[in-house]
């Protein structure tokens, strides 16, 4: 597709999504830590969407792209493929706006994850992410049933729910009366990249946004490089469930382009320090992918010694048992 | 002492309580799941002091009753006793406030609190709870080194600081047009609840304000029940190592009798379930002594049916090793 063809959400779309999920969503608060910003040498705030409605980010844009849904779409229904956090927002705005949804989840993804879909009322469908093309199957499931297919990130009206979450960040240090240097986000196929870089970009130009990826995951730091979407070779084999997409979303990367800073890595050990760092520091349940920004500040935080820094932990839904061994020092 | 003469903190104390400590202690957010609300079938607005600086309410009164030492004071240092919260608080408005801080602090206290404290700057001394009465050696020290004794609880600048929680819930709701018929508050000496009390009453004077305290460590229940201060029996047998003082401090309960309800309790397998619930559902983590309002607010949900009910989480300060075990179904 002609990048010239992609429809971008603006500014004004984010602030229409904002307020579609007014009262649904939870506007989750800016948080500080005088111990952490002293330890680290800058100025951080953080914005917890493990705090979220079902425990990430992806609440914020299913809302938004179902409550857009006219009657008859609604009545056919949704399908979505997720490895869980999208599962999990999609499937409660369906409950929430009495659509039927149907969820392509694999085998892999964290129980608690796939549970807390499924107590939402979505009907589960299991697929091998290694054997099976997650795109293919629900596209078969929606030409048999005329369901609506929900992207979990190729979608400019999920793309502008993520935004709302870099809206309410803007508004909250318009308010501070404070300007961000930086802004630290966890890209999986870059829906809350762009959507957040969109919002934050409106208010403060000048502010540089880096993706952070899975080290082996970095298809959008080399994307960004290349001036082009490239493709991860790796397929699963990473802690952080949430971030492995196979390649940039195209509308994601086009707003990536241009308003994103060099993307950043992390190990998956990196990830694990930084669940510890946030249990002990910050008294907040990470998952690993809701904790690969916070990594990224303690790996870099020398570099940018003095600044002011936002760094978005993008969910907390991990499994106990990965988390009680992560705490103990180990994956 | 008679209790005519005990000085009672008032709304202007903690109002000048608020500005004291406003720019170092966290302005802790209300937070809501609408999850949570239709599970338990009631509104409920968390008041996570787990994010607090030092992890817990305690820095609130710490730092205030600091800030009113006079430069003499400061001088000669400061002396306290805790099994660890409170610890932390003081050695950290200490810090602040360069003062030479020294804390005893018995034996099994758990090693993270232990650690902060020390982390902060102030001189550890172990003691021993079973053998050794810590406010005799305070008292010896303060004696001897001419050190200011800040009581954990039973001190009005302390309870004043410990308000400032509930004017800021206070506040929050005033700005939500909302009214809240009750609130759980975690309860060991008591010094929280009484300043939550005043500042809630003032603005709200329906509101029900109920103590939660362990199984077995409900000298708050018995003593409103009995309408004097009744003392526990049993010592250093509960996993809410927070909230083991032996008997209402004076001015808390004298501030309580008049304006709490009747007193809760939960056992310490309510009080894991609370902490695993917190883990899932809320993405918080607290300790034992910290989650005990939750654990009262899902034990008496279907009485309170419909209410708005505000629940403060004290606390976060837990060894992770602990906290695995939890996780993993044991205490």
């Amino acid at each position: 597709m002609d990048s010239a063809l992609l429809e971008i959400p603006d500014i004004t779309a984010i602030s229409a999504a904002a307020a579609r999920i007014a009262g649904e969503a939870v506007r989750t608060p800016l948080i500080r830590s005088d111990v952490v910003d002293s330890r680290l040498g800058l100025r951080v705030y953080f914005k917890p969407e493990n705090l979220q409605r079902t425990g990430s980010f992806k609440f914020r844009g299913a809302f938004n792209a179902l409550s857009r849904l006219d009657e008859a779409q609604r009545a056919a229904g949704i399908v979505a493929c997720s490895s869980g956090n999208h599962a999990q927002g999609v499937a409660e705005a369906a409950r929430l706006l009495a659509i039927d949804a149907t969820i392509f989840v694999p085998r892999d993804a964290p129980a608690i994850k796939v549970g807390r879909a499924r107590r939402s009322g979505a009907r589960i469908i299991a697929y091998d992410r290694t054997t099976e093309d997650r795109e293919a199957l629900a596209d078969e499931f929606e030409r048999r049933t005329g369901a609506h297919f929900v992207h979990p990130f190729n979608d400019p009206d999920v793309i502008a729910g993520q935004g709302t979450c870099g809206l309410e960040i803007a508004e909250d240090f318009a308010e501070l009366g404070e300007s961000p240097d930086r802004l630290l986000v966890s890209t999986g196929g870059g829906g809350l990249a762009a959507g957040v870089a969109i919002a934050m970009h409106h208010r403060f130009p000048n502010i540089a946004i880096h993706s952070v990826e899975p080290e082996g995951f970095d298809d959008y730091r080399r994307s960004l490089l290349a001036g082009g979407r490239q493709r991860n070779t790796r397929l699963g084999e990473s802690a952080c469930d949430a971030l492995l997409s196979d390649s940039p979303g195209e509308i994601s990367f086009a707003v990536s382009r241009m308003l994103l800073s060099e993307g950043l890595t992390v190990t998956d050990e990196e990830a694990f320090d930084a669940i510890r760092y946030a249990f002990a520091e910050l008294k907040l349940v990470l998952e690993p992918g809701g904790s690969v920004a916070l990594a990224a500040l303690r790996k870099h935080a020398v570099q940018w010694r003095g600044e002011t820094v936002v760094c978005i932990l993008s969910g907390g839904n991990v499994d106990p048992g990965l988390y009680a061994r992560v705490l103990g020092g180990a994956g």
